[in-house]
């Protein structure tokens, strides 16, 4: 017979013991929203992705985006989405995957046409550069009060990053526990047990009601298989923004996830 | 007593064997203008961009470039590279170091602002999200004749692009012939023999004629020993786009690099 698992923490508690601004912000709006959804809006017109999110935001705590899919970007887009997360609250998740060494990052993150580190409340790099990244990024992003994830999982078909590199991914975010605020995971039972720090957050991309792939490696797991196996956040994408009605649909998803959360505790 | 190293095949004889557009075009320049020389003029201005170009493009055969630390972009701008690469015979590699999954990075690669795929020759990829993000981003270059270099290693401190990731890419490289044109590279001898195909091309960042470090985990290698280590092309930035002289420097970085791959031949 299966042993019991343990209850996890709260959303409330995991807050209390978080050390980065961000972090305390994200549980904040998880708790009073009761919502564990974050949508990923990957339209590529910026005049619908501010009609989803405007019609999505009261269901979410964390919107995630792709700026760099956007037929066109301008500060007045980004003031539009930051005046949509304070009206709904919610965070901004930039999903930029950087990717680079310390000194490109620090130019990536604060410049550039998208200038990413004045708009979004969150981003999320790999680790294959090496701890530099972090450095980098923590150089723009911490004095902002902004906060960073890990890729430590992908859901897609082969990923590279399992075992040996999901662990150094935990021992990076140990190392800065006061910018690094968590993981993109898809299965963080079975390796963050190994991570101390239990205000980490972990957000769990490629959710869908039903599952399957796309093929081009995409894999999809279910809201409440995805809590059980220790995601705190879903990221919904094509679920949502591509169903007939994207904020019934995020309805939905908020209150599977939620109740899926509310049956580990 | 150190044994004599076999003879490397010539970049003439490299590009007879390529499958790849984009990786004949490189090497015929390669030899047209004897440089084996990448410049990386990470300057924020786009102003500054083209004028750098201009004075060290008679000394490249490809010019790297993050267009998403330009403080501006359009579409003039993106002429102007693409005129500058005609007038000085070198191909465009965009570091744009995708890592995301294969639905994404098509986006990324043929959308957004910046419109990469329309303007640049090469581009690169990490292989953490697996196989699938090769497959999205050939669905965008391979019809437009574009090449793709997987990042086999990195030149910063406490990389993750080691070991069995490196072998990884390798096979990935193989599976695809017609669109990966080869890898950034650090140390090619110590792990390339794996490789079957012998047109992929080695590109190597970090390279400087001063060894050092810049702090943020980048790790300087100078061209000489970059080449006896298994490179083809040397990938030099703060070298010369910070040289009180760019083009004189891109002139002593090409004669160094063109005499050390002479001397392996």
């Amino acid at each position: 017979a299966e042993k019991a698992k343990p209850k996890r923490l709260s959303y409330e508690e995991r807050g209390a013991l978080a050390k980065n601004e961000a972090l305390k912000r994200l549980y904040q709006t998880m708790v009073e929203k009761k919502s564990n959804l974050s949508v990923a809006a990957d339209v590529t017109s910026a005049t619908e992705l501010l009609q989803i999110v405007d019609k999505v935001g009261p269901h979410i705590c964390c919107l995630k985006t792709h700026v760099d899919i956007l037929d066109t970007w301008n500060d007045e887009i980004a003031a539009s989405l930051v005046d949509l997360a304070q009206k709904h609250n919610f965070v901004i998740f930039e999903d930029r995957k950087f990717a680079d060494i310390g000194n490109t990052v620090v130019s990536q993150y604060s410049s550039g046409v998208y200038k990413i580190s004045e708009w979004s409340d969150i981003v999320n790099a790999h680790i294959v550069p090496g701890p530099g990244i972090v450095d980098g990024l923590k150089q723009v992003g911490l004095g902002k009060k902004k906060g960073l994830l890990l890729l430590a999982e992908m859901s897609s078909a082969g990923t590279m990053a399992k075992g040996s590199y999901t662990e150094e991914t935990v021992k990076i975010a140990e190392e800065n526990p006061d910018f690094v605020i968590g993981f993109i995971s898809v299965n963080p039972n079975s390796w963050a047990k190994k991570c101390k720090d239990g205000s980490l957050v972990h957000m769990t991309p490629g959710i869908k009601l039903q599952r399957g792939g796309d093929g081009l490696g995409q894999q999809y797991n279910d809201p409440k298989s995805a809590i059980s196996r220790g995601s705190d956040i879903l990221i919904v994408g094509r679920g949502v923004y591509r169903a007939e009605d994207p904020k019934l649909a995020a309805q939905e998803y908020q209150k599977a996830g939620w109740e899926a959360y509310l049956s580990e505790l």
